[in-house]
């Protein structure tokens, strides 16, 4: 893997990622951007629920569903110049310009997974997927040692259902100022596993999921099964099968094997909802890597979950009262029956 | 207020609610329904994050959008058999046909507002709005003592764009058999400050929010404000001005003025993104009712909480990797500008 950094006009960085006998980068980024204003997030606590949110009040100007000629992430071709200057690339971050941690209050980068407008993450090939896997793991290790940030969060929101307004194949990373509310309760909760047990949470529910019926597939380095308490439709968790803090920690036999399994995964995911005699209906999902902190003991191990808000062919899986009010999943599909089904989405 | 109450043909209840001077109702529900098969949700404990989750594996044959004319809210009319087995009514409740809660684990109810189909909440005179106040009393009442329910959810989704797959005006009950994981976060909150302060949370959050900058509107027995940490758009909070745990406990004159102050907040957000020379676009919401669960010393303070996901004309709030991944919100709208916006938009 070859890195090659610069900078865009208004200060941004921008880092490539390329394959060893890739051509040599070089970016001149021609645009006549302005430093934007500073103008930084705010976090508030919730004291009501003891959650923190973020007040990011400058981003309702961002760019939203441009024509596919205007792409942002495309490279710069023709005389139109987007957000990466270069004719060409293999995998490209570079900081968000509209971003929702900003001023000091952490930061956000944008992950370009292939140059290829039309495509997805599903679509790479084996090498490009590693190539990804090594961006995260690089950004991971580059981020954590900003100051003020307290976790780094790679993530892939897909689809127009889920809220993406560009198409191009994309992924996003967040570092944190703080750590999230999400992460913080299950550091809670390992705590207290520890605390009655003597043990790790994470290594005791993977080998208790390892023996049951909601593996989806297992491999020499990796697990993939659907949780006991699954909250969307189709949610697949997938693990090392070492517990490691996060990307940074994987052996080299672990990376190499990961393209595959991801890659596995995700086809099955897009083979969902497509019906027979049907166009091609690709599955909306996110997929978000959970990290240990910073600053943590490391009781949380890497994981990625995997899952969809779509519950049937042409029906969302929406977050209405009962989950945005109240905080209560209902999954209409049994973990045990989505376990099966994506089973038998075997290649 | 006069309540009738009925059984529809599988069993299941039906109350009436009219004014007094109405007509008496009278109900034989004529359709050849059978008793649901006996198909229990499952309640499950998610060991990584705390909280729990409904697994409903029987939901997804309900009903989907019905053309108006097979609408199953509207009175029975015509020769066509809805849900409500007679040819007018103000106010109706039923058990839900696809309960999330079912089997003995909770129960779910479906609130007619009105029967006029093409009608919303924000349609309703102030003695329609009493009577559907009065239902939700009732209800919280009642199914509060039935065995196992611990807490009792009055909600409505708005609008398609939250998830409403009947357009006729109508909300829900939820009697749930545990404390829902909000209102569980909530509970320890209000204990932590009463442990640190010696006093309620809630009544030193509100006494904070009258004296600031960010309420919407206030009267004798009410005061509603944009939240300090807000997660949506636009999200107001209606508390009562004198601490009560849920609907029972209010008196008479907060009753009486809660239908002008509610129906004027929901007037206000049907005006936020209707644009000059635009159709009316009505707005997507939540309203939840907040409400002690029955056998909690009652430090949660009753409130409603209504919000939307539109944050811009034709532009939605999503629920994508960083909130639904890590529970980490971003609001792009500030509070106080939130606020500011909401008073100026008053009749």
């Amino acid at each position: 893997m070859r890195k090659t950094t610069a900078k865009l006009a208004d200060g941004r960085e921008l880092i490539f990622f390329d394959a060893d006998d890739a051509p040599l980068r070089e970016a001149h980024d021609e645009r006549p951007l302005t430093a934007a204003e500073p103008n930084p997030s705010e976090i508030r606590l919730d004291a009501v629920t003891g959650d923190w949110v973020t007040i990011a009040a400058h981003r309702q100007g961002r760019t939203y569903h441009p024509p596919a000629d205007e792409c942002p992430l495309c490279p710069s071709r023709d005389g139109r110049l987007s957000e990466i200057p270069s004719g060409d690339y293999q995998v490209a971050v570079f900081e968000n310009r509209f971003p929702s941690l900003s001023g000091g209050v952490g930061r956000c980068e944008v992950v370009c997974f292939t140059p290829d407008h039309g495509s997805s993450f599903a679509d790479l090939d084996e090498g490009r997927a590693r190539l990804v896997l090594d961006a995260w793991t690089d950004r991971t290790a580059e981020l954590r040692q900003l100051p003020g940030v307290a976790q780094v969060y790679c993530f892939e929101n897909r689809g127009a259902e889920i809220g993406v307004t560009l198409a191009h194949p994309h992924g996003q990373i967040y570092a944190f100022p703080l750590v999230t509310p999400r992460t913080a309760r299950m550091l809670q909760q390992a705590a207290r596993h520890r605390a009655a047990t003597g043990r790790n949470l994470f290594e005791d529910l993977l080998a208790r999921e390892r023996t049951g019926d909601r593996v989806v597939l297992a491999t020499e380095h990796w697990t993939a099964f659907v949780p006991y308490a699954a909250r969307w439709p189709y949610e697949v968790h997938l693990h090392p099968n070492r517990r490691v803090p996060d990307l940074t920690a994987l052996t080299e036999a672990e990376r190499a094997e990961f393209p595959a399994v991801y890659l596995d995964l995700l086809r099955r995911f897009d083979r969902l909802f497509t019906e027979p005699g049907q166009p091609w209906a690709p599955t909306p999902y996110i997929a978000a890597w959970h990290q240990a902190p910073h600053h943590d003991a490391a009781e949380l191990a890497l994981h990625l979950e995997l899952f969809t808000v779509r519950r049937a062919a042409g029906k969302l899986k929406h977050l209405a009262g009962v989950e945005s009010g109240m905080d209560a999943f209902v999954n209409d599909i049994s973990p045990e029956a989505a376990a099966r089904r994506l089973r038998e989405l075997a290649p």
